[in-house]
C-alpha cells in the first residue's frame, strides 16, 4: 500500500540519510512470545491480585499455578515488537523480527506464524531446554487484557543475537521496552541501536508498560537521550516516565529528548509531535471492542510504516489507528485481515486533501 | 441444567438398567488433538488437492510441508469425542474423556483445556517422544473446514489405555469412529464397549467422516451390530455406510442395527429415531456461520446429554442444535460460553408443552 512517491514530510526527511537502500521498513527487536488467551471475570483478577491492564513477569512456578487455574485458552502468536512487525507487513510494508525462540513446539508455532505473516524471521531456535516464552493473557468482559509473562528463552537476549547487517537493512529499528527487564539484554539493545545509527537509520522505542517504566525510569531517560529518535508510549507510560500528571506536559518533555513522540490516548486517538509539527488525530470509533491486547503494538505498526515511507505525521497516526482498531475488534494481538487496502484508502484521501 | 426429575422417555428407559449409579453422563473415548486453525481460500485447497469438508490423515512430512505453507494460525484444543465431552459439561452435564497425549507442550495444552472445561481427564501423558496429535484445519470463506490430522501418540490407543472402572462410571460411553483408523486400536475400542455393556451402560458411536466410513464400512457394520446402541452420523456418512442415495433409507437400515440413530441434516436440522419413535427437528437459524468445525461433535454432546438424563428424543435433538449452533458461530470446535442456561430454557419449554 505504501508508495515511495507519496509527498515526503519534511519533519522526517532525516530518514533519507542512509548508507544504502534498506530492505525493510521496520526491523523489530523484542520478545518472541506465544499468547495463551482466556476470558475471565474481574473476580479472577482480584483472587490472583493482578493489576488489570498491566504486564507482570512471572516465574515457572507461578506460570504453572496460574495456568492450572485459568479457563480453557487459545494459543496465538504474540510479543509486542513481533506484533508490530506483523502489523507493518499487513499494512503492505516490509519487516523483519529479531527475538529468541527455543527448539520446541511453541517456538515452531511462533516462527511459523510470523513468517506466514510475511515477516523475515531468521533467529535460530535455541537448544538447551529453556522453553519459548509465553504470556498468560486474561481478557475481562470490558475487553481489557492483563498479561502474565513467562519469558523463557526470550529473556536471554544477548549481543550475539543481534545481526548488525539485518539491523542496518531496516529504515527503522524498533525495540520494545519490555526487553530492558533483563540486565544482560541492555547491552544487546544498545548495540542494536548503535548499529542502526551507524547506517543512518532511525531508532524507535516503545515504553511498553507503566510498570516497566517504573522499574527503569532513570535508565530509560539515558537510553532515550543517547539512542532514541522515535518514542512510543500511552498516557500512563509517558506520565510515569516524566513524573507529571498531564500527558501533554509529558509529551513536551519527551520531545526535548528525541525527534518524534507518538502518544496514544485510548479511544480519544493519538498525538504525534516532531520538532516542527504536532498533530492530534482522533481514533475512528470501533463498534465492538473485544480484546485490547496489541492495540499499542499495532498503533506503532501504522506509525512506523508511515514514517518509514516519509508520510505526513497525521497520515502516520491514521495508519496507526487503522491497525489498532482492527486488532482490538477480535481476540489476539495480530491482524486477522490484510490492512493494505484500507491503508491505501487513507493514503488516497490524504493525497486528495 | 439437566434434571433427573424430568419426565423420562420410554424409548431410552434402558439407560436405567445399570449396575450402580454412574458418576458421569458421558465418557468419551477418542483422539486427543490440538487444532491448528487458519483461514484459507479455495485455491489453497485446490493447490494441496484437499477434499473440502473431509478429514485426511497425514504423516510427519506432509504435516510439516502443509504447516509451512499455511497462513498464521491459532491453536485451540480439539478432538472429536473430546469436543463432545466439553459440550456435555458446558450444557451442565458431567463428562470424562479418555485419550492419549504426550508429555509435551501441546499435550499440556490439551490436558489443561479439557480439565478447565470441567471434564475429567485422567489419561497420563506418554513419554518417549511421539508428539501429541494435531489437526491442521483450513477454514474457507464458506465456513467449511478441511482437516489434515497428524495423530501422533493419539494413534497408539491400546487396551491398556482403557480404564474399565472409568468407562463403567458413565451412563453412556461415546466413541469416535476416527479411532478405528489404527489397526491395533480396534481391540481397545471393542474392550471399551464391552466394559460399558457389562455394567449395563449405553454405547454410542460416531461415524466421524464419510472417508472414514469408506475405509471401514464392513468392520463398522459388524461393530454396530455387535456393540453399538446409539449411532451418530451426518447424511454423507450414513448414505456411505449403507450404500444408499437417500438419508431416510440409510436411517431406516441403521435403525435395524442399533437402538437409536441420530442423523444430522446440516442447516435442515436432524432426525432421531428409536424402535418406537422418530422425530425430525429443524435447526434454529444461525445468523453468522464462521467455522463448522465441531458441529457434529457438539450436536452429539446435546443428544447424549439428553439421552443420559432420559429426556425425550425431540428435546435431545434441540439440545444438540443448541450446542452445534453456538460452536459454528466462532472459530474453534468448543463452546466459548456456558450453554447450561439455554439448555434449561429448552427443558422448561418442553415441560410446558
Amino acid at each position: 500500500m505504501l508508495t515511495e512517491d507519496h509527498v515526503p514530510c519534511a519533519t522526517v526527511a532525516f530518514v533519507k540519510n542512509r548508507a544504502s537502500e534498506p530492505t525493510f521498513d521496520v526491523v523489530g527487536v523484542g520478545h518472541a512470545i506465544v499468547d495463551v488467551v482466556a476470558r475471565v471475570d474481574d473476580a479472577f483478577l482480584a483472587e490472583w491480585k493482578l493489576d488489570k491492564g498491566s504486564m507482570a513477569l512471572i516465574d515457572t512456578d507461578r506460570a504453572q499455578r496460574l495456568y492450572a487455574a485459568m479457563p480453557p485458552a487459545i494459543e496465538i502468536s504474540g510479543g509486542s515488537a513481533a506484533n508490530t512487525t506483523v502489523g507493518v507487513a499487513s499494512l503492505g510494508g516490509s519487516a523483519a523480527f529479531i527475538g529468541r525462540v527455543s527448539d520446541d513446539e511453541l517456538g515452531r508455532v511462533f516462527a511459523h506464524d510470523i513468517r506466514a505473516a510475511g515477516v523475515e524471521f531468521a533467529s535460530a531456535p535455541a537448544e538447551g531446554g529453556t522453553p519459548t516464552g509465553r504470556s498468560l493473557i486474561l481478557v475481562t468482559p470490558d475487553a481489557e487484557r492483563t498479561m502474565n509473562t513467562y519469558l523463557g528463552i526470550g529473556a536471554e537476549f544477548r549481543t550475539s543475537d543481534v545481526d548488525p547487517e539485518l539491523i542496518q537493512q531496516g529504515r527503522i529499528v524498533y525495540v520494545e521496552g519490555y526487553l530492558w527487564d533483563d540486565v544482560e539484554a541492555k547491552a544487546a539493545i544498545r548495540h542494536s541501536m548503535e548499529c542502526a545509527h551507524q547506517a543512518g537509520r532511525l531508532v524507535a522505542l516503545s515504553l511498553s508498560d507503566p510498570f516497566c517504566v517504573d522499574r527503569w525510569r532513570d535508565e530509560f531517560v539515558s537510553l532515550i537521550d543517547d539512542c532514541v529518535d522515535v518514542l512510543f508510549g500511552n498516557a500512563d507510560e509517558l506520565r510515569s516516565m516524566y513524573q507529571v500528571d498531564d500527558i501533554d506536559k509529558a509529551i513536551a518533555i519527551a520531545k526535548s529528548h528525541c525527534q518524534i513522540v507518538a502518544a496514544t490516548r485510548g479511544p480519544a486517538g493519538s498525538t504525534v509531535v516532531s520538532a516542527t509539527e504536532s498533530v492530534t488525530v482522533p481514533a475512528p470509533p470501533v463498534p465492538h471492542v473485544v480484546d485490547t491486547t496489541g492495540a499499542g503494538d499495532l498503533y506503532a505498526a501504522g506509525v512506523l510504516a508511515g514514517l518509514a515511507r516519509n508520510l505526513p505525521l497525521d497520515v502516520c497516526a491514521q495508519l496507526g489507528h487503522l491497525a489498532a482498531g482492527e486488532v482490538i475488534s477480535h481476540l489476539g494481538a495480530r491482524p486477522e485481515v490484510e490492512l493494505g487496502n484500507d491503508a491505501k484508502s487513507i493514503l488516497a484521501a490524504s493525497a486528495r486533501a
